[in-house]
Order: structure tokens, then C-alpha cells, then sequence
């Protein structure tokens, strides 16, 4: 079940039932010479958007625009401080709570979010602590590339080159989900670089094309497919346990 | 041209030539017994896509949380506050200006975001204004249903009951993108009350169900098409012009 | 009644009997080449002041320094950011609704103002509205030149050159209140140009005398006169009305 | 020269010769039986705009509400947190320094403000102190009891019950200046008493009338004469040395 | 007894008893030619430790860091912002009074810190105050050299040359806590300038070796250890009294 | 060499031939019935100060309030929110670059602090990337337990519940460096629960005596000074390595 394509009243029902939401969550960055700008938020819409179809969890809107400050030396990519990511995860999961949501489980796509989000909780678990009382609802940060098997997938698609930025896997998914906009490129070297994580100057300066660690020749639609088709049989018992 | 199924090479050749970019903003937030709760983000978005479809335009990403306190107490609605929405709005535009974007046009939703958007462009002309220098790109806000020609439209197909939430205009946008998720109901009152808009609790008092002076029963997916054609038709004039 | 020429002992008084307020509220920012720096805090505590004389109403201290960001390239203009603004609104509104404060009226004289104070309105709301709680008060922006009448005395007395900054009907009033303060200047073009409003530096650019479609020429003291006496004469019943 | 009463080109015409301006700066809150709610923003101002009469100063709009958390128990009392006091100081200074005033001198009617406009000067300096670089204009805080002789002054006319909050000698100086505004009361005890200064319910519960350490009684118009012309007279050397 | 050397257990037990606790509050930056870059905090630091040794009192953290952007200019200083200053403060007070302490008594060894500390003590009361209810805690500030006694010790000490940064009563007592670190310099003039305190660059160039108005080559290990012994004694019956 | 108990004169000479500083960083809060509140911030200040006797490293003082908001239910815990924590971390990197430090190393001893400073950091970063600069400097994160060798030394050492809080091994380095402090308790049961972190009223409900995943029995000061002999000998060059 889809939110943004729901009713507030289908919501108040669903609510007496159950009180757990998906919100896909990642970044809008470069990825690489073929990476969309929007990989690491499609991935995880694209798997929460297909697991909802044959299982019974709510998907809210997409959080588009994550952390990305390191990738602004590259057009079209949009970062918010940690900051203000951190007060924007704190307005979404408080307008959730105050309606009945009891667990709000983030499916993350981009790497460089995690601290940002587990801090934003952090924040919000701090307000109920500071005032000594109970906060009435959870939080959880989950990468879809960690949800159960999908990186033992990825490690036997790719057992070279995944790297970590510009994967062949995510750039896989999106060509799964979007196959019409799947791009080639020579590639120079054919692995990319690893380093440090600094400001989009120094970013820029290592990794000019933008990829980090990885070869994305190696994306297919039909390995994004699989990925997807695993991920999303297995969200919604990662949703349903461990809270 | 949509920024995010693009990558950041063709962005960058892009900017060579254009530096404007239009960014659908609206909010995710009730909309009656049969709007939709993504209405506010899913009308400028519907529009902007299928503006990009026939006209040389870039589409960003869509900002799909806005200011909708005053929605908190119908389940599905989410809101930022107006300083995070200010520090967010800060964010994308400081993100693009540093990549050499120059006129930043928002495709705006929500009524509710108006003066926070407004605000949010003060505050970033203001960090320039401070320091005596040029802030060197610009701003720009166009509700949709302002651009030339939309709101007389919407006054010839709903002379009554047009209202100013959940307003039969903006559903039939969805429904005429969303042709599936049409929703029907019987309204009472048939026409919705007006009124002051204050918190949550206030408003969900005043409309019980959720609607602002509107009959939402007069949408039809066909008169969403008539207002999607015109509205894509004008949006690249009113990107060009003007600034 | 003017509440800084009272005591606390009084206000608690009136306090039983009475729970609203009205705060003159403007900017202190150049208005072309003859109007007075205070012209957008002096016009509301013109009229707000004159009113309480005849009417039972209760003025608080002027918020003198708004949103006047685009103006800062003129000396001795003064401005809040918007995220300051509304800080200093919220704490102002705070202040008087923990006193039992139920309706906080705001009678504001710049345009410039009205996005920042109706976010600062939301940013309050949101607080109850997060917390799914009621608020208590009630809080209202009315600028003088929409109190019932005006503008279309306005209209009357100047039927061209009224424009939207330094405008005769604003330089009148002061004119009237002040009238050892009445400047006079040659202008060229006698009407100012009209445009987009951006960052200060932009603006002084755009207009560089200060003024924007007026002709403040037209201003006269008698005039000021007649649109303080209309003004005065509404507001009492303004304030009454319509909460 | 009163800056509100003055147009833009005249404060440039007047910058050229001097960059120095005085702003009155108080508080709006309770000052015991007898004083005025407006008491702490009326003093400055006051003694201010009678010093400009007579000497050639700059005198800026009155920054009429401060730090009194601790008032906020007594109706009509009107108080900024700390942190949007030292956000709206900040704003002040930045508004005026890139008009290229170089000296902003804020004279003080509010003990209670000093630590915040003193933590307000080091948020701005520390700016440039972080940037590695010159501030390019100075702060000063003067409060004007300490205005030279002026204390002496007072304790001479209030050898006993002068106190710290509703003293003789600022009710003095607003019944001098607005002479229809004296009230009278008898005051149990005579002399108020004193302690510590803590959230507003704690003061409310510790001083029940207000006042602290105070014979206001002693107050009259003609002393408040007498300090003003001290004051009034000391204030343009005082901006002028020791910067 | 110390916070930091105890346990939870050890803790919640004291509190059954006594809702008192000591935190030495400092500042880590420059003290001239001879004095060590933690003067400020070592000082209460020192006391602190030195009088739980014999007294049954609480001693927590030292809060290391505090408002010192004036030093920055010299290396080694490390300065928190004011309003990152009234954060953290607000934060420890917060920490501390969710677990039951009632009174937290900040014993400080930087002048320059005094104005932040007292504006992040009204920030922390007024939350309070606006919400209309006891804070249910109380804050204190003690600079050390206030402590009963202390200021007449170090007068009768250092009858000349004491001045107000890099004195030698302060850097006296960190030569009795760590005799290994005494430096000893020519000082030229023997006694520093004394004047304003503004910006890092500004401070610098008025001070250049960063001492001010004082002669530190006064200082002693044996003088440290009266001024020590003083003070531990007596900051107990400070801590007990006048709450 | 120790920044405290140096002067500013010794560190701008260092800084000539040496831009690396090492910051001990952690936390205080409750660690189990027999772990020192310090714990978490003396482990790494144990580590460097003990290293910096050997190597020429400058270690400067210890941060020592972190992230421990889900602490708080235990007495002696003090947290700063991540907001906090992420504008204190700025401002210290901010007071050593504006000195010419170049690499500003954090040796971190909690776990819970990990999110924030690399927020931090990024919220660093991001200023420069927003202003297409440089930088100019960079900042590392490293765990003790990460330093090379430490975790193996530490799995060897406690095969069996290690766990992640009030770790034998954190307790044991500080009973080697405050063999006076130690304290013994029996548990039950011997190793304690592991699960989530959220809010201090949740955390103490799942872990009533503050242990996770521990037996703190196995502690010992032997082993401690195992531990801290081999992180110290391996910081100097994992300091001079890999930036």
C-alpha cells in the first residue's frame, strides 16, 4: 500500500491494524558516467514500491535528498547539511508518531546517510530522555543492501568491483526499474579508486568521474531484477521482526 | 529532461547552455475523503513531467514534504516546520548555485508552503544582503494553478465550489495521471465550510473531513487532462521569461 | 490602552475581562528619497495608538525591526532574517499566552513581513500541532492597508503612482503624525519602476532611489490624516470580529 | 538625529562624516505597583532622544524587548530567550556594519539583558575571530545607570531603597517624561526584598509585587529631570572616547 | 567525592542524600608567555578536586571548553560560540536534573565566560517560564576567585600587576597542581595593557604576548597553594549556602 | 607533548613543523555496576596521554561529554543531544584550523558518539563544498579499539562477553590507569542482554544494571595495561599515516 496514493481515512483504518511504515530514504547525487542522479533514492522506492505489491506493508513518499555534501563538485547533485537532514527525519517521524505510527523503519539507499540518520534518531530519542519519559515509538535505519541475503547476492554477482559508490548492484536495480535510461561508458581504469570521504573539492580531485571502488560494466537489468526480486520478498518479515 | 534519470556529465553539459532548473515542490498531506495525500507534491510533479515530455526544460527532484501543520491530525499527513522547510529550500538552492544553476523555479503545490518558500528565499538572499555582494542566481515561486491561463480554466470548469483544499482541480490532476486510484464519495455538506487555518486539533474540528470550501465531486481524470495539457503548455514561457 | 505606559497590576486586570492584544509590527528600512526610515513600524503605531484613544482596545510595544533584507543596501535600514523573525515572533507570542493572552493581533505595515510572520504563525501552531494538542490562543496578521476601507480610500486618493514601497498613503500617514518631518524631492521618473524583488544589492540596482511604482509625491498630511481616521475608526471592530 | 525620522540619504550623507549610532536597548516587563511595563526601553530612549536634541549623535530605533524570562509571571511582561536576543542583536549589528557604521554602541536600561548583549558581541565577533579575520566595527554596551556621574546621582537622591529591579530612579526618569503616567501605591515592606533571579514562577512566589530591593515611593518627576539631563549630557562623550 | 571515578550505583545512592553536584567550568586557551593553555579549567578543576578530597561534596566533569574566541588568535586556544556555549550548558543541566540533582554549581575560571554561562542559565529557566511552571532546579555560577576570601587573598598576593588575563593567581595555582610545567620569560612591559576585548585579530594586536594588564612572573607554586588551600576550603559552605 | 600544559608560544612553534593533533574524545555515562562514569573519555585520554610520552604527538584536551542520550536513566550520565554535539565538534575543528592545524584527529571511546562526529564532520565539510572551496583541512575518526592490532589483543584477551557496553576491556584500561578504583560485583546474569538503543527509559528497562553483551568480571588492571601499551604504541603512526 502506496500512502501518497491513499486517503487519509484508508490510512486511519490500516492504522487500527497495524502501526508500521516503510519510508525509502536516500540521496540524489552523481553516480559515476552511467549512474542516474537519482539511483540511490529509486533503489530503495523501487524495492519498497515492488514488495508492497504482494505484501501487506505501507510505503510512505520518498526522502529524496539525503547527505551528499561530498558529491556537489558534480552537476546535479543535492545534499542537505546533516543539520537540517537531521531536523527534516525529526518532522517526518513526529507527524508519523502523533497520528499512531509505533515503528518507522527508514530503508536507506546511500551510504553517506547513515550516520546523519542514526544520529537524527539519536535526536529524537533524546527529547523523551531528556524528559525522562517513554518516546512511544522506534526508529530503524535499514540499508537495503543489508537486508538478509542481498549482499551475499551481490558478492556473487560481483565478487569484484562492487566497490562502493556507483556499485554495479544499485546501478542494476535502477536499469531493472528503468530500462530505458540504462547508459555505457568506457571506463578509465575499469576499477575505480577507494579513499577517504572529505569535503566535494578534495572529492572531486580523487575520483573524477565520480565512482569509488567500482565497475559498473558490470550492471545488468536482468542481475537488478534478481536483486530487487530478493530484497523485496524479504522486507517485510525484516519489518514484522527485531523491534 | 528529468535531472534524476539523468547523469551528472549530461548536467554538467547542460549547464554549459541553460542554467535553470524547475523543482516541483508541494506537500504530502490529506486531501478529503477522496483526494489523494500525495495531491500537493504528485500536481506540480504531473505537470512538470509532462511539460519536460515536449519542451526543453530541466525537472529536478521532486521536494515532496512541505508545511502542512495544520493536516497533523489526519493519518498520512506529514509536515516540516517552517525552519526546517527554510533551512531545507536553503539547502537544494545552495547545492545548485554551487554547480553553476543561476534560476531556480519552484512548481509549487501547496498553498500552505507559499509564505515558508517565501521566506526561505529571503533568508538566502539575506546571507548575500549581509554581506554587502551579489547573491548571483535567483529565486522563483509559481503555484501552479497560477501559471497563465490555469485559473481561468479552473474557473470555467468549477464556477462552484472550487474551494481551496482538496479543490476538484487538483484531484482531477491525479486523476487523470492516477486513473486507477479514483476514489468517490458522498460529500456533506456537498460544498465544504471556509475558515481561519490554525494547529491540527483546531482544524480537524473545523473540517471533519478534511476539505476547504471544495466539491471534489465535480473532478474527472478528463478535465485533469484539459488543466495538465495547458499548464505543461505554458510552463516553459514562464520559465523563460521573467526573470 | 497602551500596554507599556500600564502596569502589570492593570494588565492582569484587564486580563479578566478582555484577552486580546494588538501589536503594531513593521521594519525600519529606507523609503526613497523623502520617506522616513520608520515609516513601516510608524504607521501601525500611528493608527494602532489613535485607535485606542477612542476605542477599548489594548496596543502593546511596536515590533519595529521586520524582514528587510533587500533593502540593506540603503543606510540605515535595519533587518531581522527570516529565521530570526520568526524566533522573535514566536517568543513574543509565547510571552503573552502564558499570561492568558488568548488573541494576538498583529497589525503589521510591510509587505515584506507577511511571508516571514505567517511562517512564524505556523512554526507556533506546529508546536501544539506536533504534540497533538490544542493550542490556546489565536494569532492574526491584518495589515492596515486591507483593514476594511482603506485600500479603497487609498485607491480614491491616489489612482496612479500608489505603487508598493514609499508609497504616498504610507509617507501621508506619517506625514500627519509628524508633520516637522515632511521632506520634498524632485523625482525622476515621477513614478518608480515595478520588478521583482531579490537580494539588496540586486535591488539598489533595480531601484535606485529606493522607491518601487509610486509617486510619493502625491503625499499630503491631510490625506495621512483621513486614512488614519478611517483606519483607527475599523480596527476595534477588526479585532472583534472573526476569530 | 533620530534615524527613524530620517530618510536613507541622509544617514549616507551622515556616515560620511561619522560611523557611530546609539540604540536604546531595554526590556517590556513588570516593574512593581507603580512602574511602567515599559519602563527599561522607555529610559534609554528617553535619555537618547533628549541627548540628540543637543548634541550631534545618532540615535537608532529602540530595541524595545529583551531578556525577562524571569517577568514573565506578571501580565504585560514580554521577553526573547537568549538565544533569539543574541540572534536579533546579531542581525542589528550586521544590518548596520555593511552600511559601513563602525561603532554601534547599545545604551542599556535592562540588567537583565547584559549577559546576553555581551554574549550576543562575542557570537559576532567570534565570526571573524573563526575566519581569521578583522570584524571591521566594534560593540559597546553602556548601561546607562553607568553613564559617568549618573550612579553617583542616584545614590545620592536614593541613599536608601534604590534596589535592582522597579528603583527609584528609572520610575523617576519615565515620570518625568511622561508626567501623566505617575501612579502611586503603598508598598508592604517598604524596601522590596532581594535573592536570586530564576525561572518566572520562582520570582513571582520570592518578590509577589515585583520588585526587588526597591522603595520606588521615593520616585518623582523632578529627579527623574535631573537624571536625564546628567545622562543626556554625559552620553556624546561617552560614544565618543574610549573606542 | 568524583563523578567520573564513581559509578552509576554509587551515584543514584548519593542522590537519595544530596541533589548537589560542583562542575569546574574553564576554558583552554592562551595565558600569555608563561601560563599553560588549560589555565582556566585547571583552576576549578584543582579547587574542585582539591576540596571533595576533605569535604563530601560532588564533583563532575570539568567542562573544559568555553567562550574564549578573543584567544584564537594564539594557538592552543580552542573556543566554543556562545550559542554552541548555551547548547552544551543547557544540555549537562538538563543530563543532571532528569536524574534528580536539584542544585549544579558551576564553579568557573574564565571571565570571559561568565556572560555565556548566565545567558545559558535564563535560556534553560525560561523554558520554564514560557511553559507557565516550576523549573524545579536551581543554577549557580561562582567564578573561583570570588569564592569568600579569595579576591582579598590574591589582593593582599599581588598588591600590583594582578590585571584580568594571565594573572598570576591563576597560573600560581597551576604551578602548585603541576610544578614540572613552571616557565619562566622576560616580560616586557613588565606589566601588560590593559583595554577592550573584541575580535581575535583585534585582541592580538592590542595584546601582543596575550597577557593582560597583568605580571605573571609574580606568580608562585607556594602563593598556588595558599590560594588552593582557601578556596577548597570554603567552597563547600558556598555550595550549602544561599539557595 | 600535552596541549593543557603547554603555552601557545610552544604550540606555534610546533605547528611550524607539525599540523596533526590528536583529540581524546568519549562520553560519560553509566557503565554496569562496576565501570567508572568516566570511562568512555578516560580510555582514550589514557591511551594518547600514555602515548604522547613516547612519540612526539600533541594531544589535546579531551572532549568528554558525547552522545550517551540513552544513558540518562542512570544517574551520572550526561549527554549532550546530537545537535549539540555536532556544533562543539565544529567549533573546536574550527578554533585549531584557523591556527593552522591540518589533520585533527578524534580518538573516540564511544561506541554512541560514532554517528554524530561523523555527522560532524561531514556538517563540516559541507560549509566548504556549499562554497566550492577547499577546505583546507581534514578530520579522522578512530576508535581505540580500531587501532591496528587492538580488537584481535582484545578478542584473544575475552573470547566471551566482551559485548559492546561496559566492555571488560574499557574497564580494564581504566583500572590499570586508576588501580584505586576498582570495583567488583557479582552479576546475574554473567553476561548481560544485547538488543536495540533507543530513548533512557527503554534502555534501562532492557539493561536494569547498564551492561550490554558484557561480563566486566574478566577485567583486570594487567590486562588494561596490555591494552593501552599496545594502542599506544601503535597511535603515533596510525596519526602520521593515511590522510
Amino acid at each position: 500500500m502506496l500512502l501518497h496514493l491513499s486517503t487519509w481515512a484508508e490510512i486511519e483504518a490500516r492504522l487500527a491494524a497495524d502501526r508500521s511504515i516503510v519510508i525509502p530514504i536516500g540521496s540524489n547525487e552523481q553516480h559515476g558516467p552511467t549512474g542516474l542522479l537519482g539511483t540511490d533514492w529509486l533503489c530503495p522506492e523501487i524495492i519498497a514500491h515492488e514488495a508492497q505489491k504482494t505484501h501487506d506493508i505501507l510505503v510512505g513518499p520518498t526522502f529524496n535528498i539525503g547527505m551528499a555534501q561530498h558529491h556537489l563538485g558534480f552537476p546535479g547533485s543535492i545534499s542537505l547539511r546533516p543539520s537540517t537532514f537531521i531536523a527534516a527525519i525529526g518532522d517526518w517521524a513526529r507527524s508519523l508518531a502523533v497520528q499512531g505510527f509505533q515503528r518507522i523503519y527508514f530503508l536507506n539507499g546511500h551510504g553517506g546517510n547513515i550516520a546523519s540518520i542514526e544520529a537524527a534518531f539519536s535526536e529524537i530519542y533524546a527529547e523523551a530522555s531528556f524528559a525522562g519519559r517513554a518516546r512511544g515509538y522506534a526508529l530503524r535505519l535499514r540499508n537495503w543492501w543489508e537486508l538478509p541475503g542481498v549482499q551475499a547476492l551481490c558478492a556473487r554477482l560481483y565478487p569484484q568491483g562492487h566497490g562502493s559508490h556507483a556499485t554495479p548492484s544499485e546501478i542494476a536495480v535502477t536499469q531493472w526499474a528503468y530500462p530505458g535510461e540504462v547508459r555505457t561508458a568506457s571506463y578509465a581504469p575499469q576499477i575505480a579508486p577507494s579513499g577517504p570521504v572529505r569535503e566535494a573539492a578534495d572529492f572531486r580531485a580523487r575520483y573524477p568521474d565520480g565512482r569509488m571502488g567500482s565497475d559498473p560494466a558490470q550492471a545488468s537489468p536482468a542481475a537488478g531484477g534478481e536483486i530487487v526480486a530478493l530484497a523485496a520478498r524479504v522486507l517485510a518479515d525484516d519489518l514484522a521482526a527485531g523491534w
